[in-house]
């Protein structure tokens, strides 16, 4: 088959490999019909992420078709068509008991974290992908669901929903301010609503974005770089900050526009991937009853975002700017990398 | 009247200064019996907090008697013995109903903070002290409370019990660290065990605080100054780090070491005061789902802990190491100054 | 002054009476604009509140102007326009500081409960009336909502949030049943969004009611006299019933049916206020890990409820049926109590 | 191999069966060593519980060795020793990935139910006993834990903990009563402090029952037999009833009590077994904020209550009385059964 092959920094081909076979009882393959790619994807490319060994395939998104089940999987069969959840899951160490699939223990000697696929083990830029603990990392396509919307299920919707919403603790009500209208921030801004969220700030420097964040569910935009950004922001508080801002870049400076606009009592919810430490103002903060929340997604909520899906209450295929076929898949990298030109969101590439 | 008055930095006081008059009909005036010395004073002194001003009364813990109540002073009385609280309360601003009484809005122009006593209005190291919002601000002393136990209840012990136990979410079977075996780091020990810790780990460079902290209901003591003091806590874990990380310093170092303690899906509890920025690792921290809280005490805790004190499930007299009168208080402070020699916790002051 | 005075059972009229004046120093006096009438009016008219003494000018909803504050009242003053919530709050009681404003123990003798105006004490349906607690039971009225609106925000809207939606604990996704869409079960309809339920099935015998249902935002509507109305129902479900069942009349057969209609680990919300023991089948139910919740409304979350009334996200003015003045308001009770015929949800009675 | 056989109402016998092979590639076969007997197999041995069929093997309470394994169970091993969990988990239906293992839907024809051992298939009190979903339903025994400590863990004790002082809400300071010393009263006493419940009222009609009670930490008991019963209950609370009313008695006047006994804003827990409908008192309750919750146990919390009966904080081994071996086990439904006369709380069934 084919698949995208990482080489080290910079390097990724699209060449032939050897098909995947089920390794244990709980383990189904799957052919994929749509991917995309995330900014992970990028940084792995840069050489960000050493435990990306050459000769992985990359992908961590996904919706296809099982073509073979383990021995010990009982509620999926061949022919199922799929959403592949970027997470693992073993479903039975004590991470996945508390829900916290993203440490999942595992038991393949792959320990500790829940994001393996185009990471730890080949992912699902390639026809077919082997997916361990099926019965805990796929779920099935209902009716009515294309693959253009499903796949925003495999990573982008439940993180801004549950690193962003959820970690954020929006309540009915509040005023949510997200930093960074990129495909993160806008799945937090359009999945904000189900907490009743009242005023849906999106804050960034690219007017294309704000555009596209009002598109979203954002009721307010303001522009980063004007010098009175964070007047403008509180202008739409009742002065004393917003309830939950959620970080939706990865940088120190947005990090820190988080911590000044959150009001005492208020949330941060870094989703944004950092790539070095951040100065916290500890000596202004501690008195101010915040909560700084972070990490990486858990997944537990894809069934939930499915069905808001489905029944059209989240508008996923929005997400899908570009389409391409598995062999452009390398022009689809392209155009995602250089997203400030293109304005792209998510890229969509099919079979 | 007596009171210790605040000169500038590095000065203060024991001098006459007019008696406290009712201002609001929501005031009361209490003779105070006892009171105490916190480490914030300590940091005024220092002129730490500008807010602070020359001749304002210091202090902002003390049990006393009303001596005369304002004119909607339904449920206190002349002659009730009571605890102040170190917050104020108004008790119907947006922060006071949602329980943030720390960010109490207030209405006299002393706006957005509920700690005020020894800082904005003058405080408890004197004679009387006026003590606005009365009902929401003072609690009535049980008998069978003693001066020594009731004292630790109008800062150290919600403090320790909220900012530390309760924001950490520490929850039954936990091993918490505790950083930091001062009178804060204490009573969140303490505490610790009413939401069933099972572990509680002590860690403190002082060997004589250490030993303290077993006597407060620590199950574990680590001296910091081991080079392997990390491995040593692990060790208490199942290899993936504590469940909470209470910081009880207030420096750098002490809350790097609890983010470094934490486990994935962890809690750290800063509680201690802040006098410059820390920097957080989100490089490897934002994919660890830890939660990262801070604040000044609420004292709504206040009237569940008296009953615990009340019913002696919790041994706040233990807190009081040395005693002093009023008239002594220049050398109490000095004693409290001095803590690694004098191995002081807190320090009784009374009438 | 003019006001509606209770007569005894079946006795009301429309007569001359003293005006109120302040008898705290918390108390202030507003001179009411608007005011409606409630179901609970017609219980104590029937006879069923013996609380309530002859004389007692009834009424618990209203919109007016601050005329006279006491003086300890700072943060409201006369001129304001305000809405008088059916709960008043003494705002330092343990109740009041646990945020359960229903059951405030107050220190005037009328203890224990809330709920006082048109029951304890005289209410709202007059020209004029004296407020407990002004501070903590009186919201400021922000320019653009009309009274028609506002007057919502007395009862009918927090009462439908707080005991249907949140004591229903709905969440996202959620499939949510309202049995009774009167007032109350309308308020529940429209404000379950506010976490997120996707799917909102209105249950009633009564089909003006229904198609009213859906105005107020319900997604489907069963006929309860339908033989298969719970098969109805149970369609709208993954088959094991719904995640939420809001009971929102008060007779035995709809508790009956919220409990037949929960899932396993779902939640039956009792709204409605009731006159006769129900039969709870805990031979079946026990084993079902739901959980019932009933109680009286606290109202604090009338201050964010306003918020999304202001800005248009509540359609807060839909519950106005049918206006008349105050000296038509033995009509007003007239229409209001032939509901099934006149179609009444909520009268407006205006000065 | 030998097993307790039910052959209908009246009818068990200690017979010679086949031995349980594995059926699934997620069981596994445990030899048991030690079973003992619940509440619930009298019941069934009644002829109360329908499903259960002759031919059946009772038991659902159990700690023994690994001595098969499925093909696709990594994470036991034969040889392992283990506690049987009374309720599976499939680890992968909305139910497991909620928590709510005791609605666990599986995949094996067998659904909607937890607790299928001794019910739905075969049970524990046999030599042999097949395991299904093992990674989920069976937990590791850790070095000094006793099989007297570790069978308290297969049912008893996270039943007491989970549906009485979880779903009661048990909170740091709370007054809790319990109505009904026997063993699942007992295991919600010896837990109730894990949430720091400050008072816990052991209520029962049997003396001997209420000093047990104390020693499983009661710290206040009351004869339920006294006129007075309820006066001295409330004399214990600040007059307003308890916080947490805890049913584990399973009739309908036990059930009045505790929704007699909680006050405003309290929970009432029924973790009793009912045969029959109670009557709700909802025209009083309705007004009272109070919250009802019921269910079968998920067993989620054994991990954790299994670490603290490791280190010796909860003293499971309180709870054997009496001890028999396997060809004694009629003897020991036969203490079991009369354990008013006998003083028996859990009988201890060893190999």
């Amino acid at each position: 088959m084919k698949a995208l092959v990482y080489g080290g920094p910079g390097k990724k081909s699209w060449v032939d490999v050897p098909e995947p076979k089920i390794v244990h009882a709980t383990d189904v393959i799957v052919r994929v019909e749509t991917t995309t790619i995330c900014g992970t994807d990028l940084h792995i490319l840069k050489g960000d992420v050493p435990a990306v060994e050459e000769g992985r395939i990359l992908g961590h998104e996904g919706v296809g078709t099982i073509t073979e089940v383990g021995s010990s999987v009982d509620s999926l069969a061949v022919g199922d068509r799929v959403i592949i959840s970027c997470i693992k899951s073993c479903g039975h160490c004590v991470n996945c008991t508390a829900g916290l699939y993203s440490h999942c223990l595992g038991d393949e000697g792959v320990s500790g974290i829940g994001w393996i696929f185009g990471h730890l083990i080949d992912g699902t830029q390639a026809e077919y992908v082997r997916v361990p603990y099926a019965e805990n990392s796929l779920y099935k396509l209902p009716a009515g669901v294309s693959d253009d919307e499903a796949v925003m299920l495999s990573d982008i919707l439940p993180t801004g929903f549950e690193i962003g919403v959820q970690y954020g603790k929006v309540a009915p009500g509040d005023v949510v301010a997200v930093i960074g209208a990129g495909p993160v921030g806008l799945a937090a801004i359009t999945t904000a609503g189900l907490y009743g969220a009242a005023t849906i700030v999106a804050i960034d420097l690219d007017k294309n974005r704000l555009e596209k964040a009002r598109e979203f569910g954002a009721t307010d935009v303001v522009d980063s770089s004007a010098s009175d950004w964070k007047d403008q922001v509180f202008a739409l508080t009742d002065g004393a900050g917003v309830d939950v801002a959620i970080e939706a870049v990865g940088i120190p400076p947005t990090f820190g526009m988080a911590t000044e606009l959150v009001r005492p009592g208020g949330h941060v919810a870094n989703v944004g991937v950092h790539g070095k430490p951040v100065e916290l103002h500890l000596e202004n903060l501690w008195i101010q009853n915040i909560n700084i929340s972070m990490g990486l997604v858990n997944t537990n909520t894809t069934p939930m975002l499915l069905k808001l899906v489905a029944s059209k209450k989240i508008a996923a295929e929005k997400f899908g700017t570009h389409h391409f076929t598995f062999d452009q898949i390398i022009d689809a990298y392209d155009t995602f990398s250089r997203a400030a030109e293109t304005n792209a969101l998510k890229v969509i590439i099919t079979r």
